[in-house]
């Protein structure tokens, strides 16, 4: 591909996800000409700069959005700089691939959109797993009708071990922090609107997790408008490591997927057939997929098209979190509508 | 084992289950000695009389009751004459092996439990499945510990098509039939007690299911007193054949039973990977569990222990799929303690 | 059934096999009527018949050939009488199902075969892994072009533990005691016949075994008529269990047999992700094939047909194993027509 | 790490593996500087080097080798050029990265390891496989004693399909094209010296294959120096894909090797239980194997170590291919030591 046509971006936060995409941008896309990288730490970013010979470090992300040059950036900044970098990189014409979420705030989430479509650029939200090979595999079953029309879904996905309570603390709780992964998955396996949810969850792994106000283990059962049923297992520890699991039943057989291995090798020996412990990094399970989506992003400027993970897929699962924060409050179901309607009359 | 020594028995009602026992008792349990059969259709009681050799076939069980050289009867008369026939076996002073329900009347099951315990004889409910090698296993490795504290159960329990909707009509309901089967196997492997349970269902398979007043498809959570949340994901009808698996999830580990078919073997070939589909049939399935719990309920009576499933094991279940009846009526959790203050005050 | 068209048979060893066979012909084959049973050992045939029911011990196996109203004997016996038995039993006009080999000398053998034939009675060799479940499914396979031309057949067939020394030494050694099974098996599923053999072994368990003149552990590799190459893998000791595996290659795919578990559970811990140790007995492994070739056995007398495993098939595997003894001893590749050859001139 | 202290490269050879290392050693490999690339044919070469951003298209090999400011060399022409491609590049003082085979001339392989050794430049042969995650898991379970000692050794290789018959025709044989790959396994995995070959084969694929002087299909069974007996199968073509596998049997177990694929995904349907087919290609089956052998050889440059597939292990496979052709000719065990005797005669 020659220079002149491949995209220009920028990357705003260079932590750990931050990182990644990077050096996918600029080692592994060939269509990506990453310009310039920024973050609140400047060591951050002079770092990432060198060991991906960026020649740019910015000053800060109004620097980058300044730049005429740069198509797009890619926000890994912490999430309460979302929406605010979203709304400014799309009134500067850029396109947006951001982490989820944009927010936890709906109306704030929503001016975020409106904007965004204002402006007329791309918006992709880092819903990364859609991209995964099991969970596309899952997709296609569904979507072209393999196990016939879908009746139950069942998705499980358990941590190794649970993030600091001082990051729980400020994460917006297991639903908008961990089961918004399983929220968009479910509606993207599915392929229709979840109308009801019913969460049940609590605390099982670490007194202090409680104490800091939050579940570490739950159980939410789904309700779609197509009529399927679905339920999310999550904890924050499975001792054996990165469990993401995922089967659908319907009404011409089912398909599951497995956990990914480190390699394919058993083991027989006097106590037991086994194993060594699935992938236990998010990082080491997901790899392929954090590339194909920032791939399909490029391919989405370059197009034209529609990114495959919309500012409406951002949305609904922060409406599925906060159902589903609600529904353990009360232990009753709550419809999506509800919240919808508090947004409303708030 | 001499003759003297084993276990005199009559059977009551010889249809599937029936002459499945039967084969059982006569030729592969050397410590039973099957007296008589009876049955409302004579010809069913005479054919199975003549293909195990059993001399006597009975009137009605009124003969077999009042026959005082037989010690145990096997119940398994149509559901609606179990109470009837185990009040009158343990006034008669027979142990009694029946089939499950015992009843769907709590006040009824409450009563004769009470003259069972009155008359000081042996009742063992028919939950087979507990007896089966996956699920034995399972229990074993939560009672050993070796997966830690529980925290989440899942049960799939599929049946390979729905029964006529004439049978469907007088069944109970969906979870009285089936889901009764996975309550009791819910409770079984957690050893925990059920507080409150969550159900939604729908007609996914056959709208005649629906207009017989049932569901086809069901999706229940529980939540146990230990605080181990469980999920039962029902359907009447898995092309691939009865899926029967388990996990439970614990602080430890986790324990998963997969299905069982017809051989190990799996074939390559340019269309994919495949093997042939489990096993099909519950009495192919559950073989070996039939066979072992009348083993143990021999062995209980010689040793003159408590039988593996007991009276109280036959009324929880019950009291569930009320629950889970009434949750889906109203769209809400609904607690045990509800249905037994119903009970009471009824 | 009625009494009078069951098969009337006598058993002839009730050493652990005999036991087996006559549970099996008592309790579980409504075609057979076991009248009889004797042994060397008078109190192992006076246990035998108690726990079976079997009114009659005979004093020694000419009373059971004598007696006119049995139609079939199962020879069980130590391997050194089999010979004579069924000479006898021939001639006496009962169909003889024996165990596994007829005899070590190849002209000893088809003098009895020839016996057999002049009788005109049906025998069956009891190579009972052809009854079994997996290698059934791969003979089907194999017969109906699943897989296409048969090109590389591999069979892994390792004992959990060696036997005593002592039997070691009066056994013939591991190809007539061990490989025959295999070299058996190999015959069937490829349904071609071997046309050269090269062996190589070790002793590599124990010296012991060595010191008696025998290998404990032996590749095979075998040359059939229709271009198929085989390999079998012996070992005196799987630490891990009894390990029965087969795989079979071909023009349009692969099938290939796994172990047999007690249960299908896995468990995930922190240490890896295993299961239970396969089944580690034979008996528990071919349970169901020594219930199968007996039904067969019988079902053969009934209508007359060709036992499934005939005289030819008890021959073949023996001159395979004295193929593989000359291999190993002079390390060349042997064919079957020098075995036969030597016979001829020998 | 900084621009000088990557290791300066070029390329030799832009065929199918040649862009392969070019790709990764200029996008994912931070420790390489590839400074220049040249093909036979220019037009290949000036493509790859436009793919990758590299600046120098150099005329031939000689012009890289002439450039002092390369350090190493990674030669991926034709077979027939290896030999004097290396011996050039060692004494241009460039450490070298060679594919397979060097040569299948013994006498000139050995000239080759002279002139390397003089020169004293690191060599390092491309058996990519050895770096797998399956079969390195397989080689750490037998170096650290996990399975014991090592007895049996089974390994699987088939390819999807035959190469054209024009390359048959020049690729030196089956045993030196294909099976060169599992003799370079066998040794990697057991780590003792293979002493004697039998290998058998036929033309079961394409009579063409045979018209052309080759094999299509191989057994091949090998005698290790510390007792162990390898088995090798081989096939051109395996319809459901790329199969490579192995297993290796010890005094404490067994460990064996599957397939790697696609997806985790399991379809269950109303016609079986099935799964998507193993990857294909061996590109994608070894991607990460040819990218951690170009590390390692990075790694040895860097340390000054010995690259972890040396001269030595260049040089064994073809001594055993030689050995197998030999075998199959005149349908013998042949020892190694026979053919090396031929070498120093010859």
């Amino acid at each position: 591909m020659s220079t002149q046509s491949r995209i220009t971006l920028g990357l705003i936060g260079t932590g750990r996800i931050g990182r990644l995409h990077a050096e996918h941008l600029r080692f592994r896309l060939s269509a990506a000409d990453l310009r310039a990288v920024t973050d609140l730490n400047r060591d951050s970013a002079q770092a990432c700069a060198d060991r991906c010979g960026i020649v740019r470090v910015a000053a800060d992300h109004h620097e980058i959005l300044a730049d005429p040059e740069i198509q797009a950036v890619v926000v890994c900044s912490p999430t309460d700089t979302h929406a605010d970098i979203i709304e400014a990189a799309a009134e500067a014409g850029k396109h947006v691939f951001c982490e989820k979420p944009i927010e936890v705030s709906l109306p704030r989430i929503d001016r975020v959109l409106s904007v965004v479509e204002h402006a007329g650029v791309l918006l992709q939200i880092g819903f990364n797993r859609r991209f995964d090979a099991n969970f596309r595999r899952i997709r296609q079953a569904v979507a072209e009708g393999e196990i016939g029309t879908p009746h139950q879904l069942h998705i499980i996905s358990r941590d190794p071990g649970p993030p600091p309570v001082e990051y729980i603390r400020q994460s917006g709780g297991i639903f908008l922090d961990m089961t918004i992964h399983d929220f968009d998955m479910a509606r993207f396996l599915i392929g229709s609107e979840v109308e009801e949810v019913y969460a049940t969850g609590g605390v099982r792994i670490d007194p202090a997790i409680g104490e800091a106000g939050d579940l570490d283990t739950a159980t939410i059962l789904l309700k779609f408008a197509d009529g399927t049923v679905g339920i999310i297992e999550n904890s924050r520890k499975a001792v054996y490591g990165y469990d993401q699991r995922v089967e659908v039943f319907g009404s011409k057989g089912s398909i599951e997927a497995g956990n990914n291995y480190p390699n394919t090798c058993r083991i027989a020996g006097a106590e037991g057939v086994g194993r060594d412990l699935p992938l236990n990094f998010f990082m080491d399970r997901y790899t392929q997929s954090y590339l194909d989506e920032m791939a399909q992003f490029l391919e989405a400027i370059v197009t034209g098209g529609r990114p495959p993970v919309s500012g409406v897929d951002a949305r609904a699962p922060v409406v599925m979190a906060m159902a589903a924060r609600l529904s353990v409050q009360e232990n009753r179901p709550v419809k999506l509508a509800e919240i919808e309607a508090q947004v409303v009359s708030g």
